[in-house]
C-alpha cells in the first residue's frame, strides 16, 4: 500500500512565525502524500481577548459559546489556516485548507451538555476518507483546521488531535498511514527526561500504573492507540523540529 | 460545451442571515456545475470596529494595512466563507471554500502604491482554471473568498467582482460560462427605474455618454465586458432574489 503521512502540529508551533517557518520547511520536505492538521488555540485566545471575550477552558478544552465559535471560525478557518496554506504554496506544496464542513470532510455531532456544557463543540462522527484520498491522488496536500460541521449548517469547534486521528484512521482504508503528533517536547518522556522509544497497548498500561506516563500525555496516547486499533499503521509523538525521532506507538 | 455558472454575491446579501438563506437555497437549485464568489466587506468593517481598527475606503476600495489584512483573512477566509460552506452542505451541495492561496487558484501581485497606497491589495495575475475544472469534474462546488496570494507566502485582499470575472474567464477554456453578478437591484437601471434588458459594448458607450449608466455601475459593466472579451459567453447583472432576470451583457 502507498504511504501517507498525517501530521498534526500544535498551536504553539504554528503561532510563532519562526518555529512555523522551520516546521513548514520540514513538512514540505516530507516525501509523498501527506496531510497537515493544525491547532490555533493561543491565537484564538489572543483574538478573543482583543474582542473583549474571555476564554474559559475546562481540562484543557475550550468552552465555545456563540461569540467564541465566531472567533475560532475566524482564527482556525481563516487566519491560521490560510497563512499556513500561503506559506506552503510558497514552498512549492500544493496545499488546500479545509475545515470539516468543506466537502463534508469531517462531520460531527454537538457534544451533549453533561457536567460541563462545552457549547458548540463537536465530537467526530465521520470522516470522508474517499474524498481525502481523491484530493491526495490529485496531488493536493490538505491542511485541516480544527473545525467540523453537523450537516445541518452549523460549524463546531473540534479538537485537532481527534481530527488528525480520525482522518488517519479513515485514510487507512486506502493507504499505509503514519500519524505524527508534533509538539514542544522530543517525545513521550520518562520521569528522568529520556525519550521513551516505543509504547504498546500493554506497556502503556504499565507506564500509567507506575506513573511513568501521566497528565496530559495519557489522553494523547489513548487517542494514538485508538488510531492504531482503527487501522493506522503507526503513531509517532515527537518534536516539531524532528519528524524522524520521538516515541513510536504501535499495537 | 458543458455549461458552468459563476455567481458572485455581494456582501449585503451574504451578511444578512435571512437574505443569505434564501439566496443559498436559490443557488443550490441552479442545475449543473457552478462556482460561488462572495464578498464580506460589511462584516470586515464590523469586526475591525470591534477590534478598534478603523476602516478606510478610497473610491469604494478598502485600504488594507497589516492589521486590516489580518481582519479580512479572518472574516473572508474564515467567518463568511466557512458559514456559507456549512449552509450549502446542509442543502446537499458539495461545497468547498477556497481563497486564491488554496491550490494556487488565484495568484496576484501587490498593487504598487500610486496616488493611493491600498496596502496589501492584490491585482489578479493568474487563475488556475484547470484545477478549478478538475474540482468541478469531481462534483465539487467551489466557494471563493475575496483573498488571493502572491506565491511568496503573502495573502492579499482582492476585489470579489474581479475574482469572479477572472475565474469565469479561466473556466471559459473548458466550459460555456455564464457569469452572474447578484446585488441589491434587479439589474442595470435606466434613470426611470426600468431594468435595461441588454447591454452590448456599443450600447454601453452610448449609455455612458448620455448618462443612462453612471456611478458605480460603470466599472461593474466595464469589468463584465472585459470578461466577455476574455471568453465568457454572457454576463448577467441581477438581483440576488432573481437569478433568471436582470440585465444581460453580451458582446
Amino acid at each position: 500500500m502507498e504511504k501517507v503521512n498525517v501530521i498534526k502540529v500544535g498551536g504553539a508551533i504554528v503561532e510563532d512565525p519562526s518555529s512555523l517557518g522551520s516546521f513548514l520547511e520540514m513538512f514540505a520536505a516530507v516525501p509523498g502524500k501527506k496531510v497537515l492538521v493544525h491547532g490555533g488555540g493561543r491565537t484564538a485566545t489572543a483574538v478573543a481577548g482583543e474582542l473583549g471575550i474571555e476564554s474559559r477552558m475546562v481540562q484543557g478544552r475550550r468552552i465555545t459559546d456563540e461569540a467564541m465559535l465566531r472567533v475560532v471560525t475566524m482564527v482556525y478557518g481563516g487566519l491560521v489556516n490560510k497563512n499556513v496554506v500561503a506559506r506552503l504554496q510558497s514552498l512549492g506544496i500544493d496545499a488546500a485548507g479545509f475545515t470539516g464542513a468543506d466537502l463534508d470532510l469531517v462531520r460531527s455531532s454537538r457534544r451533549p451538555a453533561g457536567e460541563v456544557d462545552y457549547g458548540f463543540v463537536g465530537d467526530v462522527e465521520a470522516v470522508r476518507g474517499e474524498m481525502l484520498a481523491k484530493l491526495l491522488d490529485l496531488g493536493v496536500v490538505p491542511v485541516l483546521a480544527p473545525l467540523t460541521h453537523d450537516g445541518q449548517g452549523h460549524l463546531l469547534n473540534t479538537n485537532a488531535d481527534t481530527i488528525a486521528s480520525a482522518a488517519a484512521a479513515a485514510l487507512s482504508a486506502f493507504y499505509d498511514v503514519t500519524l505524527t503528533f508534533c509538539f514542544e517536547k522530543p517525545g513521550v518522556l520518562a520521569p528522568d527526561g529520556a525519550v521513551i522509544e516505543e509504547i504498546t497497548e500493554k506497556s502503556f498500561r504499565e507506564y500509567v500504573s507506575d506513573g511513568t506516563v501521566s497528565g496530559g500525555m495519557v489522553p494523547k496516547i489513548e487517542n494514538a492507540l485508538g488510531a492504531i486499533r482503527a487501522g493506522v499503521s503507526r503513531v509517532v509523538v515527537t518534536s516539531a523540529s524532528d519528524l524522524c525521532g520521538g516515541t513510536l506507538i504501535t499495537a
